[in-house]
């Protein structure tokens, strides 16, 4: 079932600013036993995605009940909310304040071999290099043309992710992922400042961390620093945690943090 | 008028990539005199950047005849042809040789004071540096959250245009125009190898140029060098060519270059 501004269609006008330029922003996360995960945060996270971009953000409660409708009697399932600037005359210009436009739609999700779980993923590194914007850094934007290069780069269905590093070898994240290295002075994940998406789920475990007395630094990382690491845990809300088990030549035996962080992310999950 | 695949419509169905990833690329051309100006040129244009994405590109001929139908029995507008990598599930896997989405549409050109052409633009110098990314780099994608950011650095409709450099400094053009100086060896218009859009006015200028004995020179540009220019010219298919009359604190006088090149894309227009 998809909502756009509440009401139930399967189209988009097309003049829209999303398709036309990608100007907007969209959140995806989890239904889990009936409940939406995190909520609080997804919300608090498209807000300020919005408020970077200068889009008027949905009130949180037209946003929670089309949530509740696109989820009505299902127990798990992936939500996806986009907010764009709504429709507009040609050109990139736009008028302050205009009617943004909310789709909710709400599918399965995903299925993942069990074993990933289990014993870790294998994961592709990417020659494609993301480019660094800090205008737009951090930001979930429909600017999404890097992730799908990206993600082209394989084709293995036993690779799970690809992992990404900016223009300047900084490494950065997965292409749908965030990442935490595990180091001998805690947890390290990649300063976001240049480039990739600061996810809701990356910011729980930073929190999370630091709750349970765990040092949690936000750094530049070489690809040095992720080879020594002693576990590599990459981070959503849709998969919770997986660790690397294999990158390249690299190879990572399941550490235990990647399972305290799976604890955390279903203790805490507001 | 709107075509999607050929089929009259006002909306997209809500999972075409386009709108979810801004995985698609776009065209805008002048309709005058009943005519399609370069529409030789503006088609290859847009199968190379199908190409560089890995879309399937529509053929020509479905193509040629969507705009034939939306510019029927109109004698001046503006054409715009946006292809996506077409719908898609969750995630940004996409199928090689999935078919693309086509939609065309015809609207009025945008009308501009004639003193801009007469006389010259004033142009703001936009603080948003353009990212480095060579693997998008020259291509008409629909990831513009970029130029709708610059865009939005001013609101005096007297001024015409922004202008942009990428993050080394180097001169890349306006946020909807290419851009070429007039110095004592010729033309010079940036190199886009990194960054910016290169479009197909600024293909035929520069091919004019050398069928006309003029040199024109592709290079990194730096803000000095367009300071000591003695002409301006941004270009693009709807407004043809604007020599820049004023830019913060420099001014130019109107050169003969700009009627030149004004000329140049009058008289070949494929």
């Amino acid at each position: 079932m998809i909502l756009v501004n509440g009401v139930a269609t399967a189209s988009l006008p097309i003049p829209d600013r999303g398709l036309a330029y990608g100007d907007g922003i969209f959140r995806t996360f989890a239904l889990r036993d009936g409940r939406v995960c995190a909520w609080r945060r997804q919300f608090a996270k498209l807000a300020a995605d919005a408020r970077a971009l200068g889009i008027k953000c949905p009130e949180e409660a037209l946003l929670r009940a089309d949530v509740g409708e696109v989820t009505h009697g299902a127990t798990d399932g992936a939500v996806k909310i986009v907010v764009t600037r709504g429709s507009g005359a040609r050109g990139y210009a736009y008028s302050p304040g205009q009617p943004a436009t909310r789709i909710v739609s709400a599918s399965e999700l995903p299925q993942h071999p069990r074993h990933w779980t289990k014993q870790g993923v294998a994961v592709h590194l990417c020659s494609l290099r993301l480019a660094r914007q800090p205008a737009l850094a951090g930001v979930k934007h429909l600017n999404r043309l890097e992730n799908v290069l990206a993600r082209a780069e394989w084709s293995d269905p036993e690779i799970a992710e690809g992992l990404l590093q900016d223009s300047a070898g900084n490494v950065i994240g997965g292409t749908m992922t965030n990442l935490f290295l595990v180091t001998r002075d805690g947890l390290l994940t990649p300063d976001l400042g240049h480039s990739g998406v600061a996810g809701v789920t990356r910011e729980r475990v930073i929190e999370s961390a630091r709750r349970n007395g765990i040092a949690c630094r936000v750094a530049a990382i070489t690809l040095s620093e992720l080879f020594a690491a002693s576990e590599v845990i990459l981070v959503n809300s849709l998969i919770g945690a997986w660790c690397i088990r294999q990158l390249g030549a690299a190879a990572w035996e399941q550490g235990s943090m990647t399972a305290t962080v799976r604890r955390w992310l279903e203790e805490d999950d507001d």
